[in-house]
């Protein structure tokens, strides 16, 4: 007999629900979306297939709430962390140190949020239009602020300035992702501020 | 009847693998490259079924060699451009600017660039071993020539700086593709090597 979920105290149901974004993080880093049966993700979260249509309407639907809940996440807890900070540039430094933290600790999450949720250009509306687009907007403000606290150059839209910042994260990422000896993601962090914010041409001393 | 490719005159046979191609890249861009179909694509080429099977044995060859012909001729146009250029960091300026101008030339190509060739990690890593891989290399030695000749900081591996590069210049691509009213994507073009190079924190006077 298929379980309602609206009968169960919500703890119980916040539990299964993680359970099954779970197994979906991991089949979907298994398989890949394409291939992954919700049937598989049903069995590897240890839910009847029913069960799992009543959490979610489908695979898309799926695939939209793991990445909505890492993002949503991420979110809260950066904010919760830059909370105290002055700096404009130390909240973004923190902010990537974050993102880099996320995604290290957790290969199969890594692979679905950068391969797995960008694979057509209707789903990559789809979710910088959702939390994908809040988290690039926490970094333009964290730009634009700096710009005003004097910290950063003024010469670059905050905009542009977020698609470098944004870009070269998430390159390292992939590039520590596809390697076949990738070692501590976060060992990047530092050099990569430092990249950021000095620049590449060799100074002038 | 079905022709057969090997009894044509080579460069007949190159114009219609080059019309194949261009198909392709409208099809996957239109419909995506799972939605896409093998049918679709010859219709479009105005060749038969059996004739584009001659020149691609499956719809995934076809986009590998989409992906390989563009980089093959980005990276001969690039070198070529470069040759009598002396300053290393000059010469990456200007790869960056080829890159830019033929994604800019060709939005449907920009699409199955920065979208349909990231599918999966299979496809991505078949990509990177093969003509990204070189792209890459080629932006890895201009980086450690700079750094030799003194006009690139030294302190981190041209690997490092090779991602920070790429995932600027393909954030600034995806960016542009993804926006409503895109306008000139070459117009990023010096901002962008400035970032890089002089950094984005405000300059100490």
């Amino acid at each position: 007999m298929q379980e309602s979920a609206e009968l169960q105290p919500t703890d119980q149901r916040e539990e299964k629900r993680r359970r099954i974004l779970r197994a979906a993080i991991d089949e979907f880093a298994r398989k890949g979306y394409f291939s992954a049966r919700m049937a598989d993700v049903a069995k590897s979260a240890a839910v009847a297939d029913g069960t799992l249509y009543l959490y979610f309407e489908g695979k898309e639907h799926l695939l939209v709430s793991v990445f909505d809940d890492v993002l949503s996440r991420a979110i809260d807890r950066a904010r919760t962390e830059i909370a105290g900070v002055a700096s404009p540039l130390e909240r973004l430094r923190i902010v990537v140190r974050l993102h880099l933290e996320t995604l290290a600790a957790d290969r199969s999450l890594a692979h679905v949020i950068q391969i797995e949720t960008r694979h057509s250009r209707r789903f990559m509306n789809l979710i910088t239009r959702g939390r994908l687009g809040e988290y690039l907007e926490l970094l333009r403000s964290l730009i634009a602020e700096g710009q005003e606290a004097g910290e950063i150059r003024r010469d670059v839209s905050p905009g542009f300035a977020t698609n470098v910042v944004f870009g070269a994260v998430d390159e390292i990422v992939n590039s520590w992702l596809l390697a076949d000896d990738p070692g501590d993601l976060t060992r990047f962090h530092a050099p990569l501020m430092d990249f950021l914010s000095a620049g590449m041409v060799e100074h002038r001393s």
